[in-house]
């Protein structure tokens, strides 16, 4: 990684977090928000090194300009970045939904901008919450067009790093859908709930006062940002719809189950959920991993690094790190990656059906 | 109350956790179950003093048999251990679903047939992870009957008291609606939640493997004993089905928002979540408790009592503890309640609207 500046905008939770997050690193850290409370906090607790006036002023000099900003305002801040900023710079984002806001730009603006979605939050907004350890363990979902360009990816993809994050690419649309499952949908889902326990009493006891802890352990999402979530919802609404249609076809089949008192078919039901939560347990407790480098051969041309990447990322091989060499201007260079040992003769494996050369080294 | 032995039919995780908390009492618990090594362990750890041969022969002596049993079995099992047991013996079951259980008695089994239901568990089941506290501070619905009799509700009242548990009489219906929507419906949903990710792999990336610890929270409940919440979605399925059906047209309406990019709808949506959720946070932090007696001068015949605590259950006044003084057959007695001194005058108005004098003493 190049030795610019790293220019945050928006010093809320997320870019006060990153901020912290990279202000033992060697990088001088500039951050711009419309409040200058925020700027002013985020200098106090050491979040930023120094604060722009605007956003032109702090891109024009940075390596990587990371958006940090609610999801409606990203479209605009990526391609004013992108023309404030030298031609060496990666811009990135920070934003729950991504197919919307790549479709927004155009391809040459999509060589510098790559999607990213560190999922991780916390119950509280604005940078007085702020820590350097938000990051650590995370996934951290980045979203590289076939446009993208190798050098600014793989930079990317150790900034990332280097804030203890796992960065996993993903296809954009597959991401928003993904989250749409895992994420947006249960928010909708917890939401209603604790919004139909708040509006029901039955015989007068009010039903928000009767629930116990498993019902505030699966209504406790509802809680946080409403301002933020509407704006996630309005940019992932194809995929939540998707999902939300799906999932309401599911609830007739439990209702048409109940209405017929099918308790065959209410077990079968919970015992597919036991066993697909069973296996969700399972997958939290992977063994330590031994690293293996995977060297592949890649032409010097935008695209191809992403598309590795992705391939992996779907087939869920972590790649931990990812030096690119690159070669002579029409010639092979080299990608090494680095992944879990046990995983590395699948990955050479997925990287060759895709027609590039690979080995484990 | 008095000293006879406690009959416990089935030592599995409820049993013999009651078994256990009852332990250090005076009273001697005797324990059934169809399975022999759940009653080799029971006695092993000391969840049963005693193993009895049968249903009959448990509740032949016993001043209370607690039915630990499968909710579709409790019936029957109600009705053989009130024809086996002695006239002041009270029989109470710790079920999930009481109206359907109170409708498969007669007035005359309900002279004696209390239901109850400790809102508590655990994710394992068996008599091997009973643990002694598993009642603490729990809430215990008790759905008494309009011919329940007074002695036999405060004998059971206090039962329930000595293991910890805070005892809140409620009318059974209006229990079945409450636990279809802050526990019943919610496993549904977790249940679908977990199912639909099982079953969906975007991109050929697994939605289960994307999932953070948000979706973990939100789909903990999916996991736990099938059978047993088979059993409950039939037992309750007319308020199942009124909750499940009034949820369908919540996300209905999300849809529609989400159709027409309702950002305002969705932030309302939103913020009435934050709101409801917030209250819930807040009803969970009450203080410390003054306890105050309220004493009330009741006839003596059935259903008083029952009446009496229902109307505080269903206002959310605490009864800590219950204790009756019968008067002369055709006189009155005295009613004497122990609750927080915060809400005194309000069970005084309470009780007094119901046509009885009471006075916090």
């Amino acid at each position: 990684m190049s030795g610019g500046p790293v220019a945050i905008v928006g010093v809320g939770l997320m870019g006060g977090s990153l901020g912290l997050a990279l202000s033992d690193g060697p990088r001088e850290v500039v951050g711009v928000d419309p409040d200058p409370e925020a700027v002013r906090v985020a200098l106090a607790v050491g979040a930023i090194d120094r604060a722009a006036g605007s956003l032109e002023e702090a891109a024009g000099r940075a390596d990587a300009v990371v958006l940090a900003a609610p999801v409606p305002a990203l479209a605009s801040l990526a391609r004013r970045a992108l023309a404030a900023s030298g031609d060496d710079c990666v811009v990135t984002d920070l934003g729950s939904a991504k197919s919307a806001l790549l479709g927004a730009l155009d391809a040459r603006e999509r060589e510098r901008f790559i999607g990213g979605h560190p999922v991780c939050g916390a119950e509280r907004t604005g940078v007085a919450f702020a820590r350097s350890d938000l990051f650590r363990g995370a996934t951290w979902f980045l979203t590289p067009g076939a446009e993208a360009r190798p050098d600014l990816f793989e930079r990317l993809h150790g900034l990332v790093g280097s804030v203890g994050a796992h960065a996993v690419a993903i296809d954009a649309r597959v991401h928003d859908r993904l989250m749409a499952l895992v994420s947006h949908l249960p928010h909708v889902l917890a939401g209603a709930l604790v919004n139909q326990a708040a509006a029901t009493a039955p015989g007068g006891r009010e039903a928000l006062r009767s629930s116990g802890p498993s019902f505030a352990d699966l209504t406790r999402v509802a809680g946080s940002n409403p301002p933020m979530w509407a704006d996630i919802l309005v940019a992932n609404r194809e995929a939540v719809l998707e999902a939300l249609r799906a999932y309401a076809g599911r609830l007739a089949e439990v209702e048409a189950a109940l209405e017929h008192a099918d308790r065959g078919w209410l077990l079968g039901f919970a015992e597919e959920a036991a066993a697909a939560r069973g296996r969700l347990t399972d997958l939290g407790a992977a063994g330590p991993a031994r690293p293996a480098r995977v060297v592949v051969a890649v032409p010097n041309r935008p695209g191809v690094i992403s598309e590795i990447a992705t391939a992996l990322g779907h087939a869920h091989i972590n790649i931990e790190d990812l030096r690119l060499r690159p070669g002579p201007p029409d010639g092979l260079g080299e990608l090494e990656l680095t992944v879990d040992g046990r995983e590395a003769a699948e990955a050479v494996r997925l990287v060759g059906e895709r027609g590039y050369r690979a080995r484990e080294a």
